[in-house]
């Protein structure tokens, strides 16, 4: 048994890198970036008016000179238009380009309009009330960096720059496998001795949380289904996450399974709580990468977010920071394994706490529903004082 | 011209009441719970063996006993069976059903199996490697509360207690409008003194990660087609939401129109930075509100979550938290507006810290990609310290 350091340490060396598909940006909210996004123009492109107001030469005639005769009126998507006489103002929309001859913009809110001329009440500053071309950022200038999660801030500037077709990182293939003769489907009724299949939709909507739409297969708890089940499996997706079928069972064919079929074992049972009895592995013929989780869902809940999450933003070359929190109680592992506990979250002035709910093992799916997160517990510190911080992966 | 908080009261006042719709629970992740969901059985649904290894009784014979002859094994997934002699044991796998007559599993790696018998090695802890028939939860208690916000972790516990339809608050039908002469479709390369429509691309997608697709449609600065189109859009949706044309120029014929059609100005204008030209209104006759932001994308982009984001969550009934974050530098608010300034967070031992980025201005699209959020600054106070405190708007 290894440690949970080692274990995670041996996925992350078996990253895969995937390939870049085009997609509509306004279907590319939540991909990942595999180009550089340039300014197409200057950011603004023009001089452009920030207030609706007028616009003068704030240098011609005397300093003291409060009176423009008004020109005529400039609204937004009007070309550029020409100030005749320096003395004279145009009347300026917001999102207009400033005329030539003008460098300053007085707002509505200043001037009084009287016989076709504008009196300026107050004082004003040359330059004013205008966002100069070019200033937010050069036209070539890299506006969005390869590798960024796409938000909808960046959908809005792929706007902007006119980019309609976006480079982004292909997603991996992803099959989710359920083995045991004792899951039905969520529409039956179970008998007594029966349990519906819940990993597999947790692990579903885990993945649909990513963009990724992982197919599902069951297999039946015999050996040559698993066999030739997970052959075909192996050859068509970049990814197999089973749940069960990898403790001590005597019908627990997995792991023989998988090494008739090519598929290298890294390891198998990390010492954690929950999640101990977690196998990985590497089919060598296809370098499709297999996480298989234990049967209990609070087993596989965790490990998907300590072992695959991880794996996936790494594989993605997404940032993937890791934060700590502050434990609002003193937290305990008395044991020689890395303990993942579950935890809610309260902030107050500004620093998130992590408080233990009240759950019953790892197969307690229902406790789920009250967590916010784990907290991880190393095996080398038994006791956590409340104030200490502790690091901190969030599910929700 | 108001405060913030004046406004954000008033816009409070006029949320709306979704009515429910039933989806399949594997699509509705994201949604929100409109009922409270209930164990339809106890979870463990029996004594469920959490090990591989023997199931045994713990009282029978002598307490020295450590040899108990094999009856049989029992596979998860198999109906219950009885340990006909109480000294005997019957091997079983994790997810077994208990057999009657048994109440402790062994599991195998605390034991020697030797000519059909098992033989214990280790100290034996009566009931142990057993999870208990509804200790989780019993049959009828509240699994999830309704109004909760369905994550994956729910799409399990739905999945488990064969909730396979799911009733879930309706989302409002919302319209996206844009106005402005100088905007031109993304695909088109923009004139000189024109720009490409980026707002509306932002909300869409701001949109679309609180699951609801809007649709959008463009009218032009012309005061009948904007007056005949709102007038439709009133009638056929549950939001406005708009950007541009609200501020003081003369070719905004926005709030007039929307007087014309019937529709109360609840407010225009807001002591704030960036925002200040929002007009919010409800339209008396069918009761749609109508968000109508300023055209600055910054401007629009923080409006949505200072004022639509908090409405729609108070109008879903969600439980909207509202964190502040400790600052990692001096800010400073030398103005009678409410200052919503982008800031890039850090994490430093289990404390999240805003610092300030660079940023041209409310039009200053470009900066919100390197923008984690907005923090709220008073206008009543001049100077926030570093390590202060100060509400904080996630954004990313």
């Amino acid at each position: 048994m290894i440690s949970f350091e080692e274990a995670h340490k041996k996925v992350m060396e078996k990253l895969l890198s995937f390939e870049e598909e085009n997609v509509f940006f306004t279907n590319s909210l939540g991909r990942i970036l595999a180009e550089d996004i340039l300014a197409d123009r200057d950011f603004p492109p023009f001089h452009r008016a920030t207030k609706d107001g007028i616009a003068i030469n704030y240098g011609a005639g005397e300093n003291t000179k409060k009176q423009f005769k008004i020109q005529g009126i400039i609204a937004a998507g009007t070309p550029k238009v020409k100030l005749n006489n320096t003395n004279d103002c145009l009347e300026i929309m917001t999102g207009a380009v400033l005329p030539e001859n003008a460098d300053t913009v007085v707002m509505y809110e200043d001037i009084t309009i009287e016989n076709g001329s504008a009196i300026v009440n107050s004082e004003i500053k040359k330059g004013q009330n205008i966002h100069r071309q070019g200033t937010d950022v050069e036209q070539g200038a890299v506006v969005i960096k390869k590798n960024t999660k796409i938000t909808a801030a960046e959908i809005g500037i792929l706007a902007s720059v006119g980019k309609v077709e976006v480079k982004v990182k292909k997603l991996p293939k992803i099959a989710l496998i359920s083995t045991g003769n004792e899951l039905v489907a969520v529409h039956e009724t179970p008998k007594p001795h029966q349990i519906r299949n819940s990993n597999m939709l947790s692990l579903h909507a885990l993945l649909e949380e990513e963009n990724i739409l992982a197919t599902h297969v069951h297999l039946n708890d015999d050996k040559e289904e698993i066999k030739n089940g997970l052959n075909e499996l192996l050859r068509t997706n970049n990814v197999l996450m089973l749940s069960g079928g990898v403790s001590k069972g005597k019908f627990d064919f997995i792991p023989e399974a998988f090494e008739e079929l090519g598929v290298e074992k890294i390891f198998h049972r990390v010492a954690q709580r929950p999640g101990k009895p977690f196998w990985f592995g590497i089919h060598k013929e296809t370098n499709t990468v297999v996480f298989s989780f234990p049967g209990n869902p609070v087993s596989t809940f965790a490990n998907y977010y300590v072992y695959f999450k991880d794996w996936l933003y790494e594989s993605l070359r997404i940032e993937n920071k890791k934060e700590n929190i502050v434990l609002g109680e003193d937290f305990f592992n008395p044991t020689k394994l890395t303990l993942f506990v579950r935890v809610k979250i309260e902030s107050k002035n500004g620093i998130t706490y992590a408080f233990p709910i009240k759950e019953n093992g790892s197969g307690d799916l229902m406790s789920l529903a009250h967590t916010d997160g784990f907290i991880a517990l190393s095996p080398n510190k038994e006791l956590y004082k409340k104030e200490e911080v502790a690091p901190f992966i969030a599910t929700r």
